[in-house]
């Protein structure tokens, strides 16, 4: 499904394209270079120092589904609803502190957010769909996947094929058809000083 | 210059290419289209519940020149000392709160993060090079653009076209050739659980 982003100009192609859509074709898997591709593109975003402070889980349902349950389960009810066709999860970790010196990076989830997108635009640019979530039980994760207290659950990523149209439900389909919108912009950017 | 991410399978062009120059051609402005597909390319990001925490100031320095050099006061001294040739620098502030409820949004600042990657891969893909910056005075610059206490700074980024390398010192050749680099996918992505 194509809903390209509204915008007083074109925009690079994958940009304009990349979607948050819900509805995966669960019966699609992603190809090793695929997968490849995914995690080179979030390796290559930028970061302060140089930091790379984004680690990534990867489940993948097509070589362990027992695993890909493991990780689902952590999902608020709401998004499980949904995720339970995506091939594909990462969940996103961002490192607390710089490597060259072990002290607070204030530039650690942001530039993890950075990471994410180059991921999510990777998946664009191949074809699938990428959709960050924020509902899940981080606690949990933590816990039953052995993160370290030094870095911070941020995100779970689902990737995979967009379900044809035609397989989905109206309910769906109209929710996956929806218009996209975003503030205007003169309500994000200024000119020389706030407001 | 061409220096594109080392990648095991072919990457997404813009995202291979996208790299953090910092020779910039003192001469060449920025367009007015160009400024608003790089704004319109921020705005398009994805953030959870749609909130788009992101808010920019802009400074151009072929419209307002005395504009420009106040935030470009906010810099570092090694960061002057390569960004006095950048015509176009952003302040990106992170909205601490959820508009819809006023609570701490956590994923604020990795969602600006995602809309400065749009906005760096825009440039690239026009032929312009930007550079996030975190070495800037952040309560300066606060103060100075009427920052309200509820937005966090997160980066400046310059933007603008790259000098021809025969206009280039051999120092700065030199820093500009340099390799990248970054931690191999071993290090960064696991399989099932950490580590």
């Amino acid at each position: 499904m194509h809903k390209p982003a509204i915008s007083q100009v074109p925009l690079n192609e994958t940009i304009a394209q990349r979607w948050s859509g819900r509805a995966y074709a669960a019966e699609q898997p992603i190809s090793p270079m695929q997968m490849t591709a995914l995690m080179e593109a979030a390796r290559w975003a930028p970061s302060c120092f140089g930091d790379q402070p984004w680690r990534f889980i990867v489940w993948n349902k097509a070589s362990d589904s027992v695993a890909w349950q493991s990780a689902f389960d952590c999902l608020s009810e709401g998004n499980q609803a949904w995720v339970k066709d995506a091939p594909v999860l990462f969940l996103l970790c961002a490192d607390s502190l710089f490597r060259h010196n072990q002290q607070p990076n204030r530039w650690a989830q942001y530039d993890c957010g950075a990471a994410a997108e180059n991921l999510c635009l990777q998946a664009t640019s191949m074809g699938l769909m990428a959709h960050q979530l924020g509902g899940f039980a981080a606690d949990l994760a933590r816990e039953k996947f052995n993160v370290p207290s030094q870095y911070t659950l941020m995100s779970m990523i689902s990737v995979g094929y967009a379900a044809a149209l035609d397989t989905l439900s109206p309910e769906v389909l109209a929710r996956e058809q929806a218009d996209r919108s975003r503030l205007p912009l003169d309500g994000l950017f200024f000119s020389n000083h706030w407001g």
